[in-house]
């Protein structure tokens, strides 16, 4: 997707530890308009696959994902981060490594929002090393619906999380995928619409 | 707004403690249809306030603020409840006492992304005590940006957020201003246009 290929040149921060900041619209800052087009461009991309619900982690895949929502017409569920593991049986459970925070969190969703009727689109907004994603796909495999798609904003493609999910067979399109990230220089695969 | 009091009949839960929960279509899944009609009408309701920022807090308050921001064409900034005090000098930071679950946190903004040319939509998902709108105006007022409106989901009319914020001047409006809570009875006030 060209225009957030152009909004990371323009705004993102690149900062040690291959770390990309991209507060300005997408982390802290959301620039609605923009948001609303990468809805679009994710719907453009899955629309045939007969999404019935789209799944996020908070916080910050709640902005994309809900743009998304309002082209597919379905329901997003973001799954909640929580400290302790809740025993509530109508949930479902999972762990995600934080490769940045060094820590792992348990992360949820209410039964009621997901079963196996569903045809699922998990939406994120970094893929690396795929932990978070992991946990997305643990819990819906947990609920018994069917993984149709994967969407991501920004994928680092010098980690192996795409690579690994893409070996496996998942559907997962990145809108841009960085191959390289240093300070002053960032450079995009090419990828066919 | 209609809309929004029978959403919250048909799908609202009442739980012990005049807990209401709106899992369904607000705080764990998102009706994007819905929220998108939400956003139009913070935008009926604030459109004269010559507003150029909106300023929530995560993780509720992002889905509302964002719609709004869709119909006002400015950026949506969200703050950030941190564990610890970030002593960065390039943060506003506020504390907020949470009822629900009695305890204080911290929350911050990048002074990035607000400042005292800002006209402020203050958004937020539930108003009762009005401890984390607080926040916000802290945040705002620490920025030197003014605040031209605050725009509630639901207020709880038997708590005194709503009352004390008016009582100070305070341009607040809510969708749904809910006056009595028991299970199987929800009091709506009612509200002019």
């Amino acid at each position: 997707m060209d225009s957030l290929e152009r909004m990371i040149l323009k705004h993102g921060e690149v900062k040690e530890g291959n770390i990309l900041k991209v507060d300005s619209f997408l982390n802290h800052q959301l620039n609605p308009e923009f948001l609303y087009k990468v809805g679009e461009e994710f719907y453009r991309l899955f629309k045939d696959e007969g999404i019935t619900k789209i799944l996020t982690i908070e916080v910050s895949g709640i902005a994309l994902a809900l743009m998304t929502g309002l082209f597919f017409k379905v329901p997003v569920v973001f799954a909640k981060k929580t400290v302790s593991l809740n025993l509530d049986k109508d949930i479902y459970t999972s762990k995600v490594f934080s490769y940045t925070k060094n820590q792992v969190y348990n992360i949820m969703i209410s039964k009621k929002y997901l079963d196996k009727s569903d045809k699922v689109l998990l939406i994120d907004d970094f893929l690396a090393e795929g932990n978070a994603i992991r946990g997305l796909i643990d819990l819906t495999q947990k609920s018994g619906a069917e993984i149709r798609g994967i969407g991501i904003a920004i994928e680092k493609g010098f980690q192996q999380g795409g690579r690994m999910l893409r070996g496996e067979g998942y559907n997962l399109k990145s809108l841009a995928i960085v191959d390289e990230l240093k300070p002053g220089s960032i450079r995009f695969r090419d990828q066919e619409n």
